[in-house]
């Protein structure tokens, strides 16, 4: 028998090579050719592109398939509902399903002088997806740079114009799809975390609210949805997905707990067909868990946004 | 108002640079060097250190969050329970969960001077993942060259010794790190697609297939995950996340319909311990269901060794 060591790590290489935005250090360092490279290269057209978005809220989640696309769509339409001006900026590449969500399958982005116009849905929420450009049998892999271009493009070369929230549907995970988001982004005023019930999810949920908070953005609170079927038969509810999960990670990480959101087969046919679940069942426990998530979310923004002088 | 016109790319560039890994057309590709330089620098080892293991196959899935990895590990446990030696390949970065599935956690990938040797858990499942490297809250953002030399590690560094199957649990989606797979390892045998019933999940789903398809691996079925939950009062079967979407797929598509498993609490419960759940519950639906499977998946394998002369 040979010797055994444990490993630590597999073929990464930590020196610094200047190039920024593909370092797994970039919210830990402190160079100070960082901000340089980073703010002169970037920020500044996102900035000036974004300067009249009044909030910007991420949806996130550790892993994919936990309802983030469909929590950004119902938030989006719940916000619109209230009056508000919405866009919703859809980052999963591989699962671009805000389109068909919001009914707007088959409608192409534009492109103008003044650059990439989204394209409107229902209750006039605006959307920037890389589904508005492909057709669903094309199979384009998005490599690592196509990924990072196509990310700089729908932040700085999008005509979004006056919004009160855009909403940015961000891919699932802490890998660097999303990193590139967080770094392109200017003043992300917080992001909703996403997970379901089971103890396996927490793991790369408690991850990715790490990321945040090195990222330095608020985490505005955790959502645990898929929490619990209630029996179309009987009324039971039935915790398929085991139950508290979302709550106790919160609380172990000192985030709010935004509220829990029940599974229901009207929201899954709702979104197959396009239109908005919240405005038909308003009365159903997803639609109730639903409006309260909305309206704490709000409340946060309002009460920060008041606290600072800016 | 200014000229609009319809965006058919996102600062995608086609042209060849000879970098074949990181190229979107690698399987569509015919120039002769692609082969060569591919062949050369990194199918050579793979073959020779995957040379005893009879059965290579890949549980793949359009979007995250259908079940993959709860598959692999159920899949890899029935085989291990008729008798066969089993390796699971982990190559989902940002949420390996197949060690906790598994009962493996904190157990770490140890090296000898011949190679990495993968962790053993129940029923004698050899496991490769990264969450035997990586502790529960290391927040490492895998970057796209990390990933790909964990990949090349993954497939040409580790002792697999000689084994029945090598079950290899893919990244969600068609991106490049699921490319990188079908780039590295020698020979697939085929795959297995996971779906969830929903409509909104099965564009994403046909992407993936056709990756497949183009890459010349047989795709040997889909499976419709999370097809229904039986309600625990009352018996009464309700399909919260739609129904027949795996199916018409698979009927849409050609390919063999391997069956439908419905959610059970207790199988998200077992995951969540570690325990195998295929053989505490034996008489559960899921189970059953989940063994109609195997038994399809062996026999279509058995099948078409024994119609090749090899």
């Amino acid at each position: 028998m040979t010797q055994e060591r444990e490993i630590i790590a597999v073929n990464v290489d930590l020196s610094c090579d200047r190039n920024c935005e593909g370092c797994e250090k970039f919210f830990d360092c402190q160079a100070p050719y960082k901000l340089e490279i980073y703010l002169r290269r970037r920020m500044d057209k996102a900035r000036s592109v974004l300067s009249n978005v009044k909030y910007k809220i991420a949806v996130a989640a550790g892993k994919g398939g936990v309802g983030k696309s469909t929590l950004s769509a119902n938030l989006a339409t719940a916000l619109a509902a209230k009056g508000y001006k919405v866009t919703i900026l859809d980052q999963d590449f591989d699962g671009p399903s805000i389109p068909r969500m919001l009914g707007i399958m088959g409608k192409k982005l534009k492109i103008s002088d003044e650059g990439i116009l989204p394209v409107e849905g229902f209750m006039r929420i605006q959307v920037i997806s890389t589904g508005s450009i492909l057709s669903d049998d094309d199979i384009l892999t998005w490599f690592h740079d196509m990924r990072r271009n196509a990310t700089e493009e729908f932040l700085s070369h999008v005509v979004y114009g006056e919004r009160d929230f855009l909403i940015i549907d961000l891919p699932p995970g802490t890998s660097s799809d999303t990193v590139n988001v967080l770094q392109y982004i200017p003043k992300l005023d917080g992001t909703v975390m996403v997970t379901i019930p089971s103890e396996v999810s927490q793991g790369v949920a408690r991850r990715a609210i790490h990321l945040f908070q090195k990222a330095g953005i608020p985490v505005l609170g955790v959502v645990e949805n898929m929490s619990g079927v209630v029996c179309e038969e009987c009324g039971a509810v039935n915790h398929v997905l085991g139950s508290g999960g979302g709550e106790k990670l919160a609380n172990d990480m000192d985030i709010p707990f935004l509220g829990r959101i029940p599974m229901d087969h009207r929201l899954s046919s709702a979104m197959d067909q396009g239109v908005p679940f919240i405005t038909q069942y308003p009365d159903s426990p997803a639609v109730q868990a639903l409006m309260g998530i909305v309206s704490k979310v709000e409340e946060t923004l309002l009460k920060d946004r008041s606290a600072v002088v800016s």
